[in-house]
């Protein structure tokens, strides 16, 4: 039950242009991952920190996925914008195709797509969303892997059409009775050893406690935190140094997929 | 020496959301064409209109190709941002990987590249531009043609790097003695006939008159018409007759290539 | 009970860049109002058009209002964007003051301030919205009237503030029994002479026609019809034509509050 | 020939959305200042932030001033866009009212206009765009103050047109023998004192040394330096605290243009 390796993943590359939105840089945060979930423009990132951050993830041995979020810079995507479901999937090729030639650039491959923010949400929550994103990765990117809660649309729709699917145990976010994570526009600061113990708890257990104050089983292959989290690189070292201290490897999520298949 | 066959290529896809910039549709375009310059949402175009006009071309046998621009709506990319090469690459890798995911949706390959409007000119221009661009493309897309006036970088360098190269004949715009073709922001009416006898006489005598008075050599691949020219559509519709009733045969790019070759 | 005098608004510079929305121009509608609602470069428009429509609208006597809208120029401000009502009144504020500078320029003043689209029935829906606007509005412009439907918290709230109010009865779009309009983002074609109809008996009976196939009281001040309505300028021609011949005065919203006082 | 009064200008505003661009706060830097050139939303900032520091600023006696810049974000305004002077004077214009309705909200009045960027250094440089703003804002806003380098088409021009002019003396940039600042993209650190000793020596003397090594004479009525310098505010606490101890009292431009009419 517990386990032998996991993910680690982190949303990177969310500057824009002259301006920051976390401390800790990019290479700093790459250094404690597996995988880097890329911002693609829409909601944070430009072209040149995109060719950056995929070239540095490629001489770390970090795996991209693409990070495609509501076309809204200013909200940082984490406002809904009310569109149809095929507008918002052709949102999301877009972005996921330009990360990708990056990642032909620098001679690695597309792990993973992950929407941002109220777009993830939003797929979690739709069936219709969900339903048109899978059909469509699985005609463009039937390798790519789907990052998504276990509780969600995009999950069961992800799976059922036979896509690789990682789900994923959010380190900094409050979960809910329901087994989905609070979805908030601003965070507040966390203690990094609570974090810390929250994820290997998650990992051995497979437990997590909720904001009702119950604790709810949880399966996921990879754990995520956020770049723009206050102190995101301090949670980072603790929930990395956490997992290795108890014997558990952290690889990215297509390995963490081969050894489970 | 007279061309038996000809690429007719032409940029689609121009539009923007709720409007339009030509009295011609996409689809009564591409009725015309062999090759199709699809609009990547920085000068024009959005994600659904490519989705659109990607798999309209599909449908046609009309080649695909991406036509990245500089980020400027407003301006339709016909002004110069002084941007680093670097930083114009990147905006260029960005733009065709987006177009390209589109292509993997709909079954095609990615045909070409072309820049559009004032980063074309740019291009042609620029030894600095042209070879951080040619690199780039070697990179990610050895297999693409880069679409280039003879007069220019971009093609010297293109064909020295050993990448495909198309070069064009414009249709709708101006030579002056040099070979380049006259930049301008804002198309006055032309006649169809002339623009067709105009075309005829390049494919037939490799000949084109100048804005001084004089005629030059030119040599070219592809014949480009724009759809945002007034008139567009007889335009396009007068070329391609104009062609076919000499017994010239309009064949994808790519195809002309393979036959030279 | 019948109106002697009328105001007829249009939304105008409703283009953008190079593109087109609508068959009519802005000159030939100007030729046909008494308001003008001049979008505000958010979700169309943009500073030569404001300009340049401001400067037409001064010509022809016609008053000039403001035309917010949300962030979205590819939605055409038609999509929702679940921002904080204190995000949209910045939105608005910025909006209003970028064209009164235009008014300013070209000897005007601001008439009257109309959110489009999407944020106008987000407004006419919400408490929380419609308040802080109305007290932005106090403070910065408490001279300007608000355009809105009868059937709104934007009018409830806005004349209990004490500020001058506009109701618009809205010739291109269907009414629910309720009084409010049914909003769209596609609008198919009408028939200019039935819209025509429609816009006297409202005039003449204060009666209008719902989707549910009853009749409803309505109250207004000015009548409302889109420039991007498929038949725009024959809408508006046959709208005021059939209220000149009924003898009916068609005046700037100003001089129909004026007249009332 | 020893001031005995000068204004101190930063440029404020300049983060975006949930993004900062320097390490001090707008509400620091405003404790240090007498006038605030805030970002009007095209190169940085965003009506909420524009809001946020008028409202600091009028709380701390600070005048306000638009800092309109190029419509390029990403670019941060500091890479030209080759527009027509008349397009880049709309974009000016509709940023100074969008700004301006913000000192309305807030019961101040706009004190200045001052380009940002690549946008001032175009101006200073071109008699065309420096003519047609002028004739602008002498329309629009001819209580208003431009702000400009001693050399330069914009003070030469809005002098001759009546319009009130500040001179601006630029701590944090180089001057050439030309008296011109050099323009660059990306700041180097600088050593505060040595800052605050040249901006003590160009107040007392009316000098300052060149890149080329010469010293030349240089007139203005303001100091500015930019809040996005690396150490901006030991930077502005070392300048105030060098001006203060000589005895040099700081006040908003308009009371130094005051004082010396």
């Amino acid at each position: 039950m517990r386990r032998q390796t996991i993910d680690l993943n982190c949303d990177l590359g969310e500057n824009f242009g002259y301006w920051r939105i976390s401390e800790a840089s990019d290479e700093e945060l790459m250094e404690l991952i597996s995988s880097a979930n890329v911002a693609t423009g829409f909601h944070a990132g430009d072209p040149n920190l995109m060719d950056k951050v995929v070239k540095g993830a490629v001489e770390r041995g970090v795996a991209v996925g693409a990070h495609p979020g509501y076309n809204d810079l200013q909200g940082f995507g984490r406002r809904v914008i009310q569109a149809n479901p095929e507008e918002l999937v052709n949102d999301i090729l877009y972005q996921v195709g330009a990360l990708r030639e990056f990642t032909r650039r620098h001679g690695t491959k597309l792990q993973h797509v992950k929407p941002h923010g109220a777009l993830y949400m939003e797929a979690a929550r739709s069936v219709e969303l969900s339903s048109l994103l899978v059909d469509a990765l699985a005609k463009c990117s039937p390798e790519t892997a789907v990052f998504c809660m276990h509780v969600s649309e995009t999950y069961r729709i992800a799976k059922a059409a036979g896509l690789k699917t990682v789900r994923e145990f959010y380190a900094d976010r409050d979960y809910s009775n329901t087994g989905s994570i609070v979805f908030t526009r601003r965070m507040r600061a966390l203690n990094p050893e609570e974090v810390a113990e929250k994820c290997l708890r998650a990992c051995t257990e497979g437990k997590v406690k909720t904001v009702e104050g119950d604790v709810i089983d949880i399966e996921f292959e990879s754990i995520c935190f956020h770049s723009d989290t206050p102190g995101a690189l301090q949670i980072g070292k603790a929930v990395r140094k956490g997992l290795l201290d108890a014997g558990i490897r952290i690889l990215p999520a297509e390995e963490i997929l081969a050894e489970a298949a």
